[in-house]
Parts: C-alpha cells; sequence; structure tokens
C-alpha cells in the first residue's frame, strides 16, 4: 500500500518533518511518500495562502494518481483543497484537521484546539462544524507563532504552555494540535500536559490506511464522481489535460 | 460607486449576461463592470472547477484594489474564494449564493433552490449552512442543464418545470436560482411559477451597493485582515506581488 | 419608490430621529417616510411593551397599504409584529434586528450586539436564532440606559464604552446595534470602537429598497397571504375591517 | 388553587369547551376558570389574528393577577403572548403547544403534530423550536377545517383520518393535537387512531397545577420581571395602569 | 392511582428521603411506594456505576407491572435505563432529569444545574440535549460533595453556594438541582438563592401523575414496544422471564 | 498489540464470525480475541435487551483489563455500555456505530444505514447525533430480518435489495450496514450495491489499531477517569470488586 502525504505549503524542510511523523505510526507494508507542489505559498496562514495552495495540491493529486498511489493525505489544518482532491483521487483523500478531530473525539467527552496564529481559528471552527465535530471541541486558541517558526527551540514552551492554558480553561480532556508543523511535539506535549495529544498528521495517516485495508473509495457517481471534462485556459490551462487522465 | 461584478469561470458570454442582470438593479450613480479571470474553467460544475476558478478570481480582486473599485460581487453559485476575496478586499465582497438566500429569507419562510448539475447540491446545502440559511432551505433541486447550456432555447421551459415542481414538493414560498447563468430567466420564472424568483447576481449587487452606502467593510485586524506578506512560487509566483500591494 | 418606517413606539422625536438615519441612506428616487403608531407605549423594552405595541403598527402597515406604499421598515430591535405586517403588506417589510444582523454577517465571523437594557436580551437571541444569525452572533450586551435616554448627551459615551468591551471580549469583528434610537450614533462610534458598526435603521431601509427594486414580494399564497376576513370586537373592532381591506 | 384557562379569542362556545376539558383533568382542590378577552378577533388563523389577540388576552392576566389567580393557561396553539404574559403574571403561564409538546415527548421517540389550516403549521414548527421540541415533531399536518367549523359533526371524521395519515407517514408514536377547539375529541380520537392523543389544554391545566404545588414561579429580575412602568397612549391608553399595578 | 419512585442506588436512607419529597407534592388520591434494587451500587457516581444500577431497577419495574403500578420514577439525575424501562411498563416512565429540566424551562429564559461530582456534568448535558432542554441549559456547575454525603449538616451550606454562584455566573432565572439526594433541600435553597429551585424528584412524580391522569402511555407498537422474548442467561437468566411476563 | 472483540450478546456463533471479521483487517502485528459475556441475552434488538447486555461486557472489559489488553471493540450497533467501558479500561474502547458511521463519513457528502429491525432506528439515530454523525446520515433503513436470522442465506437477498433502495431512496453516497452480524456480507454487498459498504466490526478494529499506534488513550481525570470505589450487592456484588482492580 503507498499512501501520499501532501505538504500543502512549499517549504520542503517541513515536508521532511511531516513525511517522518507519517511514516513513525504507518504499519509495515504501508509506503509513506512525503511531497509539496511546486507552486504556492511558503507556509499557509490566511484564506488567500489556503486558496492559493490548492492548484499545486491538485497537481501532485493528479501525478499520485498516475503512478498508483492508493490514498492521500492533506498534512495542512486548514485540510484546504479536500473536496476537489477527492473528486480527483480514486482511493481516500483525509485531512489532518478532519482525522486529528475524528481521533480525539474518542478521547473524552471535549478537547481543545491549540494552533498557531488567531487569524486561523474560524477555519478551525467552520471544519469543526463540517465534520460533526463541532460538539466535542471546546474551544480554539492560539499560540501565535508563525508555521515557518514552530521549529524555534523557544516554540515547544510556549506551544506547551498555550496547551496546558487550554485544558485548564476548557476543562478538556485532550488536545488537538492545529498545526501539521507541530506534528513532531506530539510525545513532548503529551508528557508535559498530562492529557493526550494528537496530532492529525498521523491520525490522518492510519486512518487512510484502514479505508485502504477496508478497500473503502468513494463511489464513482454523485458529487465525489471525477471532474467533467473541460477547457482550462490561462496560467492553468494544464488543469484542463490532468482533469482528462483523471476520468480515464 | 463601483461595483465590480467578477464571473469565475472564463467565458465572456456569461460574463455579458451577467453584468447585464447586475446593471439593471444598480442605482444611478453606481457604475458595474463585469469581468471574468484569465486562467481557469470554463464553466463551474464541481469542487475542482470551483477550486481552480480562484487564483484568477483573486487576481480581478487584486486589479480590482489596485483601480479603486469600492465593492465585489462573486457571480457564481458556489460562492467560489469567498473569504480569501474578503482579506484581499478593502470593500465588501458578496457571493450570489449568500445574497439570494438571505434575500429569499425575508420572502416567506422557505424557499427551494433550483440549480444546474444535482452533483453541485452538495456544496449549496453546505453554503445553507455558513450563511444560516439553513433554516429557510426547504430542498435544492437540479435541472441537469449544464452552465453552458443555460442560454439554449429550450432549457428556459425545463428550468421553468423544475422550478414548478419545487415549489409543489416543498410548499415553498420563493426559488432560489442556483447559477449565475438563470439571471436573465428572473423576470420569466416569476410569472411562471407563480412565486417570487431571486436571482443572486442582481441581490449581490444590491448588497453590496447597500453596505457601500453605509461604509461598512470588514474591521482591518483579525480573520479578514490583508494577507500576510508571503513568497509565492512557480507558477503562482505573482501572486505573493499582489499579495505585499493589498497590504499597503 | 416610497418606504415607510414605522417607529413602533409613541415618541415623536425618537421618529424624527429615525427618520433621519432611514433618509441619509437612501437612493435619490426612494421616498421615505417615518411614522409612529397613534397607540401604544412611549418605549419598548419588554415583551409587554413590545405585544402592545403590535396593534398601532398593524394600523400603520394598513394604513400604508391604502397609500399605496412599496415596503415597510419596522424600528424596533425586537421586529414587533413582523409576521403579521408580513401577511397585511403587499410589498417587503423588514425588521431592524433582521437587516442589521444579516448586514453584519458580511464583515467577519462574528459581531456583538450592544443594546439598551439587559432584559432585552433574551429577545435578541431569539431574533438571531429565527434569521440564522446565530452563529454569527458572539454576544449581546446591555449598556443599561433605558431606550428614552439615548440622546442624553452622556449616553453616547457610555455607549461607546459597551461597544469597545463587547468588541473585546468576544473577539468579535463588528458591532449590530440593539436599538433604533442608537442609529444616529453609527458614525461616532464606527470611529471610537475601531471595527464597523451596523445600525439597522439604515440597513432595513436599504434591504426594502432592494427588494422593491428586484420586484420581489412575498407569494400570494401560504402562510404569509392576506388574513382571513373575520369579525373582530370590543377595541380592536376596527381591526376587522382593515383586514378586509387588505383583502380586496 | 385557582387557575385561569384563557381562550385568547372571542367566542364563548369554544370557551365553555375548553373550560369542561380543562376542569375533567384537574385535581379536587383546583378550581379552574375558563374566560375569553373582551376584544380581539373570534378565531385565531394567522399571524395577524394572533397579534390582535395579545391585548385582550394581557387584560385578562391583569384581571386575574388583581384577583390573585394562581396560574395561567393560553389555550390556543400558537401559544400568543406568552413572553408578555408571563412578565405580568406572578404564577406560572402555560401555552397549550408548549404543554402538549411536552407531554408527547414522553410517549415515544416523535410525534405528529395534526392542525387546523395550513397556513399555521409555521407557527408550530416556530414554537417547537422554541420549546426545544423540534427533536420530538416529526411533521405538522392540516386537516384544513376552519377553528370555528371544529364542531361541525363532520369534523371529527375528518380530523381522525388526517391523524391516521400523519402517523402512518411519519411513523410517530403518538399525536399532539393543534388546536384548542379540538380539546374534547381527544379520546375519540386516541380509539381511532391508535397511538395517544395529546390534547394541549388537559397537559397545559395539569402543568400550571404541577408548577403550582411546587411552589415554582418565575423569579423577580431579569428578563421576565414585571414590565417597567410607562406611558402608554390611545385605545390602549388603559394597559399603562395595568402595568403599574402588576408591579405593586 | 399507584406512582412508583424507583431510587437506582441501593441505599435504603436515600430511597426513604425521595419517598418523602414525592409524597410532598401528589395529589390526595395518588399513592407513592418509595423502593430500591436488590442490586446494584450504593451510589451512582459514574457511567459505570450508572450502567450497573439499571438491571436492578429493571427488575423493579417487572414487579410494579406484575403488581398494577400505573406510572414510575426514575428518582437519579443520571435518568438510568430510562428507555428500557419505558419499553417494560404499560404507563408512563419519567426520569428526575427530565421532568426538572423541562420544569425549569417554563420559569424564565435558562436554568443552571448544581450536581455533584464535577465527572457527571457530561452526563447531564447528554441529557439536556436529548430531552431538547439544551437551549434552556445555561452550564452545569458541581459542588463536589459525594452522593452519600449530602446529607452532612455542611453539605446544604456549601450547595446554597454553589447555587448562587452558579446562577451569579450564568445570569440564569432557575436551579435544577442535579441529584435526588438534594430533594429536601429545594425550599430551604429557593429561599437562599432567590431564584426558583427545582427538585426532579417532585417534578417527575407529578408528570407522572398529570400523564396517568391524561391516560397517556406510550402505544403498543414501535420502538417502545415490550421488549421481544428473548433467551437471557447467566447472572440475568431470570430477566428473560420477566420479559414474557412484561408481554402478556 | 492486543484488541479484543466484544460481542455483546451471548450467541457463541455469532462471536466467531465477528471475530473473522475483525481478523481480517488487522495489521500483521495484531492480535485480535473475540469473546462474549457469559451472561444477557442471545441477542439485542430492544433497549431492554442492550441495557442488560451491558454488566456481562464490563466483565469482559474488566478481565481484560487483567489480562493486559491494548484497546476494545464493542460489536453491536447500539454501541451498548460504551462511557461506563471507557471508564473501566486504560486503553481505547470504539463502539462499531461510532467507527462505522466516521469511516463512511470520508466517503462522500451521506451515508445511508441499513439496519435489522426497525424498533432499533431510534437508536440509532440517537448514536448518529452523539458521534456529530448525524449531518452525514441520510436515513436509517430496517430490513425486518432479527439478528439471529442474518445467517440464512436468503437474508442476504433481503438485504442487498435493502441497500439498493436506501441508496435509491436517500441519494447517498455510502452504506452503514447497522449490525454486526451483518460483517461478513460487506463485500457481497459493495458489489451488489454499486456504493461503499461499510462495516463497523473492520472500521472499528481498524479504529482501535490507530489509537494503540499513537499511543492515544484517554486522560486519567475528569469524565472518563475510573470508576470511583463502591459497594455493589445483590447480584452484581462482584462489580464491586472488579471496580476496585481496575482502580489499581
Amino acid at each position: 500500500m503507498r499512501i501520499r502525504v501532501i505538504n500543502p505549503n512549499t517549504t520542503a524542510a517541513m515536508t521532511a518533518l511531516i513525511g517522518e511523523s507519517a511514516r513513525l505510526v504507518a504499519a509495515p507494508g504501508t509506503i509513506v511518500d512525503a511531497v509539496n507542489p511546486a507552486m504556492g505559498p511558503a507556509s499557509i496562514e490566511s484564506h488567500y495562502d489556503e486558496a492559493l495552495s490548492v492548484p499545486g495540491l491538485l497537481a501532485e493529486i493528479a501525478k499520485g494518481e498516475a503512478e498508483g498511489v492508493d490514498g492521500y493525505v492533506i498534512a495542512c489544518f486548514g485540510d484546504p483543497g479536500l473536496d476537489a482532491a477527492r473528486e480527483l483521487a480514486r482511493g481516500p483523500v483525509i485531512g489532518i484537521a478532519e482525522a486529528a478531530m475524528q481521533s480525539a473525539s474518542h478521547l473524552g467527552r471535549r478537547f481543545s484546539v491549540v494552533t498557531t496564529l488567531a487569524r486561523t481559528a474560524g477555519r478551525a471552527w467552520e471544519l469543526a462544524e463540517r465534520y460533526g465535530m463541532e460538539r466535542f471541541c471546546a474551544n480554539v486558541h492560539a499560540c501565535e507563532i508563525p508555521v515557518l517558526e514552530l521549529e524555534d527551540p523557544k516554540a515547544r514552551r510556549v506551544i506547551a504552555d498555550a496547551c496546558r492554558e487550554a485544558v485548564a480553561a476548557d476543562g478538556s480532556d485532550a488536545v488537538v494540535l492545529g498545526c501539521a508543523g507541530m506534528a513532531d511535539l506530539c510525545e513532548f506535549l503529551t508528557d508535559e500536559v498530562g492529557v493526550p495529544v494528537v496530532d492529525g498528521v498521523a491520525a490522518a495517516t492510519l486512518t487512510v490506511q484502514s479505508l485502504v485495508t477496508m478497500k473503502l473509495r468513494k463511489s464513482g457517481r454523485g458529487e465525489f464522481a471525477a471532474p467533467l471534462p473541460k477547457t482550462y485556459v490561462g496560467l492553468l490551462a494544464d488543469f484542463g489535460i490532468e482533469n482528462k487522465e483523471a476520468q480515464a
């Protein structure tokens, strides 16, 4: 089984970190690739960044389909492009917010999300609602560390404090990490905070692996059928071509 | 006051039709431009098409900001890129699904949506929820006419039948047209169906006009503040540059 | 086009203020009358007051219908008598809570309501739910200034403070003013608070104007059809007569 | 203990029928009066009628307060004036829709409402939501018999058929009768339909009796405190006076 | 009429206290028994305790059915075994959380629940949702006194403080007591706290009495029909037999 | 890693079938035991059966804890005893309804549930709500085959028809099987119905495996902490003892 974990931003160091976190939990027979798009923003911290990460992400899905990949993880907590990716792929596509929230829903009554910048909290709530996880989400907290500074040695301390304060304020049973760039802090934070801390990269990788094991993939008709063949022009002219391939 | 109506697909004939519908309702002092992106799909009938219409749409917003446009309409019933556009623009940005549903909410207890292809119904429901309009939406019905065939003379008859059946099945008080390409059918359909029929292009143009008249625009901080300056690479490298301008 | 703005309380000074706020935003061709009922309470600060403002309000609607008025604004934040008025009127009737909340929903993720007395907050929440705006409403705050003391020069300072505290506590993107008597403070408060402040009188006037422009009015059948002819007795005997006229 | 059952319309025959239904279930020590207002509509079949029934209803509450009545039933399925009445009364005030739906919620997973005219169904849904009973309400069905024709001997057959069809269509466990004028049909319908049929007049009378027995009445502060003293003018000038008395 | 109040824990002193509270409010003709199971936990303070209280509770229902009991109260705020009991009994079965929350919903806009241990708050929220009472529930507060220490003379002071703080924090109109063991404190607390305080034992007893008076009982078919005859083995082998009797 | 799959009914043949389905999907290093309780009903088709299956289920969890089991599946679509089991177990406990619905939520917009008897549909809806999956659940359909007759060769045809009709009626993207006894039909039904069919036994086994792999288990405090030590009497006296062990 081959799972492709797509970091939707264009920062290779973060892609490497994400790949490691995914491989740590994958079963022996599962091959995990980590890739990032050739176009788009260096980090995703706004609706604008998110929207512009999607074409590159979809190009990676199209490439994966050509290579026979079995399933995909979208490794950004905004789960950008999830629906479009599901139309394009034959196998499962799972976002890390989706998988992390579902995993945390098994650990108690409610979880707190700890994310990077406060301006992304609205999106996290939107996803919680979409996945039916709003009832499990006590609140969304920001540590105000930009995505590309998460690897700074001081960051982990700030994040641990944010997690502890979130759990105390919310009376929650678990923490969901609100950024793929925090994936490697999961064990450290679990020890520091005293409640389970969920990393979406691991959770999504295992969700894809489970769905592929059960041979579960979208039906070929309806809302998530392959996109209709159609002319694309300008910078995105090539996307029309990928589209026709996906149909074949 | 200058309002820009953006047709997010790349079909110029549809842009012209949309512009006419918007100008029909605008107040004397309001200048309405209708434009479409230089890149992207010829029509939008899937999540994939929608996602790929957004970069071109955002480029039009950025251009509008440079030209001092006061507000924008996104003239596709999926309201693609709405949040990203709101970050980028100083004035209001309104989607036609948003405006049409809100207008219809004043006309009775519930409305029916009549859209093009059934595969887009899920997105319509998603938007209804997001705008708080789910409680007013009786159901979403498809007439199964592709967007680019709406101008076929036979289409208006099929759509009228779909509207009539929708109202009968739902016991609804109004119809919301689920595609910008139906904007010119509004009056014909109102006569045929016997309940008010709402076109989102007109509704959104008037909503923007009202917000600009009231001098209401997003606050400069928080979730919808201008996107952070950031490097963009590959095909989308230019979007980093637009971004910095939006900040200035 | 003729729009009638009805202040449902019987205080003429407040009616004048409301009329001015409405006229400030109306388009050149739109005539705006401001009226108040001949019977009922001097101000509306309870469910009791609200219920007893409705007969007078309905009498004004009936009079407007006889005079060919195109649409109505109900200028009290409890939106009293809205459904009854919609049955009676041929054109649109819009409440200021309804319009203000819808307008604010375009300005960010959530708004705060700042109202007069805390005892009216429950009604504001009820309306937010009814209009589908609950998800946009962060909280309802009271400044504890009675309606008829809003024009006191000290009031505007207290209200500005309440708005600022509301925005800080809620992390909201906009403020909705919870009383028609605050309509003239809108610009002052926007400057003071630093986020957009929405006045429902202006918003409702423009919503009515937009609906009339689009020729959108309730369908003639179903829940909002004209009330059935019926005998009314006692003090309200005349209301049976108005009723028959509405049917004609 | 003295309970006053108020029929909010002005038809004495219906008041008598309602009084009998209430007295049938009251405990030995409970005195039940049935009254109707001196002003307002002969029957309530629209939002307009409902709004105009409220002043007369409130006058009855004020009279009851002067006479030391312990609690009140509002015997119309629209529960008109409920919040205003609660401000005015010291003891409990219960609407028949409220009580009937709560009683039916104990009898199975979902109930069907069978009401008079279809145009009142929207109000029934609104009340179901308000009371938290929406989740128990399978659907609202109309038998299209006007309120004042319910006593026609043919009506009971039509209503029985409507109940049976409602239960079959909804797969529901109980029926809630949607009009006080159906109170005397309860036993007949239970036999005919084969599921429990709930009459709100009986249910509300017993709910008031229970609350009075438990000495439960609203707190004297907050939203439901007595209305503030205030000038009322015109036809309703007397209502200002009643108001002051309620405060004393 | 004979009502059986079942204390689902096995502590006889608490059963006696509960019986007294129920008898205080029952009508003259109503006989109230208070019983507790012969097996299960001494107090209920976890999901585990609750689950294990149910077999003994169901045995009491089966016994009551054999003796012709008309209706039952489940006197533990987790309302354990309610659905199963409803299948088994011919007459109404009401939980004290269910009845207390419904009663409190008539007293204002929102109530606060004050319960024993914080670990039971999740269950209280779950029940609030199930009964449609979530919208009336401002919050659930714990006084952290174990069930079997509620009779300690110091407990009533701690509980009074918790109620007062709950009302202040929530701005609520009433308090719902979150444990049958607090039933005797109801009057004392109402005086102390200044808002109505609702005891579920009294409320549920009166709800059962009302339903029996109205001859309302579940329909004999569907989800709450008698359980199907079926083999039970091991410690619970006898429950198969009770089952068959219930069918007869 | 050792996962215990508990069939909560006492029918050994069904336990064997369930064990096979679980082992089919488990990773190489995962040991799967399938067990059933020593007491309780032969099949679970009512709230009564469900409630009485729980003590035996909890005894199996206690035994598993003593043996060092890493996680548990509750293999009945009512997910009986889930919360109590979570208190008792140190590792994850997952119900098959929970896991099946979550898995199906990734496959499209909505799924249909196809269950055994119609009387269990209410419970399925209740669980859908609890897990946040209500928004994904189009409807619950019954094939009216009792649990213990699912292995009849004719049953699979009836179930296939029910699935096909459910998908057609609901326009759904997937089917969730509403009984552990259907686990072996999953592949057959996927072929027959043309949309993915989800078996909860497989889904729950993989969810437990994933959570154990991520080292995610409930926090030791709060609602799901081990049950408090406490006296249990009568037939269930031994459960007090198990309790103390769980604490150690």
